[in-house]
């Protein structure tokens, strides 16, 4: 089993000022594909240990990814330090040198003497070149590879998917090709979810699956690898129709996409337009639809409506359900739906009110407590659940599971 | 200088599955009290390199703070691994497996053999209870600490708190007090900030500042040490007078409170309701003020006016303000504080129309352009901004500051 290690520099990473993202962000996307990460190792600019945390990386380790301190400033020390730590010459690559003036011009910044310092490279050094962004720099000592990545999130990213990951594969796979996908799903625990998997006969052999708690979606990624990428991916589309089967509307469509921004498609395609009445949510629901750019074309608004007076007057709600069944009760979640319906003008008016805590609760109505109401042309829907959770985390289940049941009834 | 350096453990860590909390959480607030992390080191349960890591430190930091692995499972091999490493002998502690017991019958768990592993300590070691959570350990070696602390981050949390920080700025200062405070900031960059510290008299001698980038805010710790805890609490209340007599209003209220939960304060003290009417935020703002645990005390609710019709049906926007100058504007921002306040009958109403993009901006209205508009008893308020960022951002600085203009109103 090929292992590794990760370096990664930065001042604002040893004091806590930022958490780190580049070395968590290698160590999931190396898992995924089964390459083990031993190691990650957090420290300062111009650190003095550097030098010799890498000399111990390279007596253990086959690929080492090292992060950060690639600038021109003094304190972006880690090329001159891994040269000696590697007993290589540095020499400026002319190549680079060109590139870096270009990429200024370009954004119209002037040059400077010190930019000239980022095109000083070890000698062997391959540059890795993503177009239109920073450089790093792979290295091959003995029989070990090494990573130069820039420290800014963004940067390194590009570089780590486009050079480092497949670059990796191949060479621990002996030139296989790698395929991933990641799906969304929603109402499944992630104990549930490996349940699932480890029994569904399509994933026991030739995947790898990674599954990440993301509240209150779980996200699972797949991972194949082989020799002809068109085969990997109908091989994806294979693992996800049979985990499609199995887990049936919990799996939220396909791909990354986000639940508002799928429910949006749907209405979009269906010609529907959409309108919200939030009591418990206060909003919520409004703010994710609209999170999406042209979400105006399929939403119309809503009415929050956190006191009675607003349930009674601005979505006629009659005083006689409030005062019989109360405010959080499926009458209640009906009558918002329909009202909204109307006041809107739109097909579908989608309800929500309940008790998000911590206070509010009662024996018969416990805090968590929540009733949907649903009203579109072909049909109305009232449900309810009782979530656990802090204050937050009632309000975005809440909005998650009025935005799943949307998606459900728009789906069919 | 005293320099220490954490090491964290757990496979969820290596692995990328979670992102690691413990050690920036330590390394943040070390740097606060002016104490170095030279290193970070992250590696999984069982890793062979541990004993080898720990010896490494132990010949180059003062302190050492290893976070994991103290569970009752084989996979929990820190103690052992340590013991081993420091040349220590490991004894069962008969008052914490005491206490153990003690806490499994207080959560009304059954004893399991398991649990006793939990209570073999090394020798010399001195037990950190936090009463009622998970226990860690403190040793004493040469002239360095060690410090042994559960990987859950509630948990390690409290213990570092409480024994950690303390312990070591008491080591590190000769037997000194410290006292901390974080204030937020809002209207107000990190650079302005910065150069604001560092200009201020008061801030000159004897106060270390960290400043966090905390979208849309920006918080600030202040950190004194000295030998009175009064006099430290009295010298903070100064420089937070200080800095609060030069920044004036963009210093939001006082200690860790969210904004929304400080205007939410203000408006129940001057026994006040408010209405929102949201065109752009799409009910972020609602979704904000209603995340306050007794926030319908003072909000009555809200119109997400997304559509033309709703502004002019449900806030009786009139139709000759929209043709005319258009719904991204001062006019119609104003006619919808004053419509929402009317509809929900609120002492103040409270609007918001703008450009979220990133389509839909003009030359006239680029995208990010935002009107706000005020309607409260006392006084009528219309303004505009002009930010930049993508959809999401552009949608919290308009909520941001819609919730701070109504703080400063409410709080005149």
């Amino acid at each position: 089993m090929m292992q590794g290690e990760i370096i990664a520099t930065g001042t604002e990473l040893i004091t806590g000022r930022v958490a780190d993202f580049n070395a968590r962000y290698a160590a999931r996307r190396l898992h995924e594909v089964g390459l083990t990460v031993g190691l990650i190792t957090i420290l300062g600019d111009r650190a003095p240990l550097f030098g010799e945390l890498l000399k111990q990386a390279l007596g253990r380790s086959q690929f080492i990814i090292i992060t950060g301190g690639l600038g021109p400033t003094e304190d972006d020390i880690t090329v001159a330090t891994a040269a000696q730590a590697l007993g290589l010459r540095l020499y400026q690559d002319e190549g680079l040198l060109a590139r870096i003036r270009r990429c200024l011009e370009e954004q119209g910044l002037p040059w400077e003497e010190r930019y000239a310092k980022l095109a000083v490279i070890p000698e062997g050094a391959l540059v890795l070149d993503p177009g239109g962004a920073a450089c790093g720099f792979a290295l091959r000592h003995r029989d070990m590879r090494l990573f130069f990545l820039p420290g800014v999130p963004r940067e390194m990213r590009v570089l780590f998917d486009e050079f480092v990951l497949p670059g990796l594969v191949e060479w621990a796979g002996g030139g296989e090709a790698l395929a991933q996908r990641t799906v969304r799903l929603f109402g499944i625990s992630e104990t549930q979810l490996q349940q699932v998997v480890s029994e569904l006969p399509e994933f026991q052999h030739g995947v790898t699956v990674g599954i990440y708690p993301n509240f209150p979606e779980n996200h699972l990624t797949l991972t194949v690898r082989g020799q002809s990428r068109e085969a990997l991916e109908a091989e994806l589309n294979r693992l996800i129709a049979a985990l499609s089967r199995e887990v049936g509307d919990v799996l939220l469509g396909p791909g990354e996409i986000p639940l508002e921004e799928l429910v949006g498609s749907l209405l979009r395609d269906r010609g529907l337009t959409l309108a919200v009445a939030e009591s418990c949510t206060g909003g919520l629901i409004g703010h994710r639809v609209t999170n999406v750019s042209g979400s105006s074309d399929y939403f119309l608004g809503g009415i929050i409506s956190y006191s009675n007076e607003a349930k009674l007057d601005l979505l006629k709600v009659s005083p006689e359900i409030l005062a019989a069944v109360g405010a959080v009760s499926a009458e209640t979640a009906l009558a918002m739906a329909r009202g909204v319906r109307e006041v809107f003008h739109a097909d579908i008016g989608l309800a929500v009110t309940g008790i998000a805590g911590p206070t509010g609760g009662s024996p018969e109505k416990p805090v968590g407590t929540v009733y949907f109401g649903l009203a579109a042309p072909s049909e109305e829907d009232v449900w309810h659940y009782l979530f656990r959770g802090g204050r937050e985390e009632i309000k975005t289940l809440a909005a998650q599971t009025a935005l799943d049941r949307l998606r459900r009834v728009v789906k069919k």
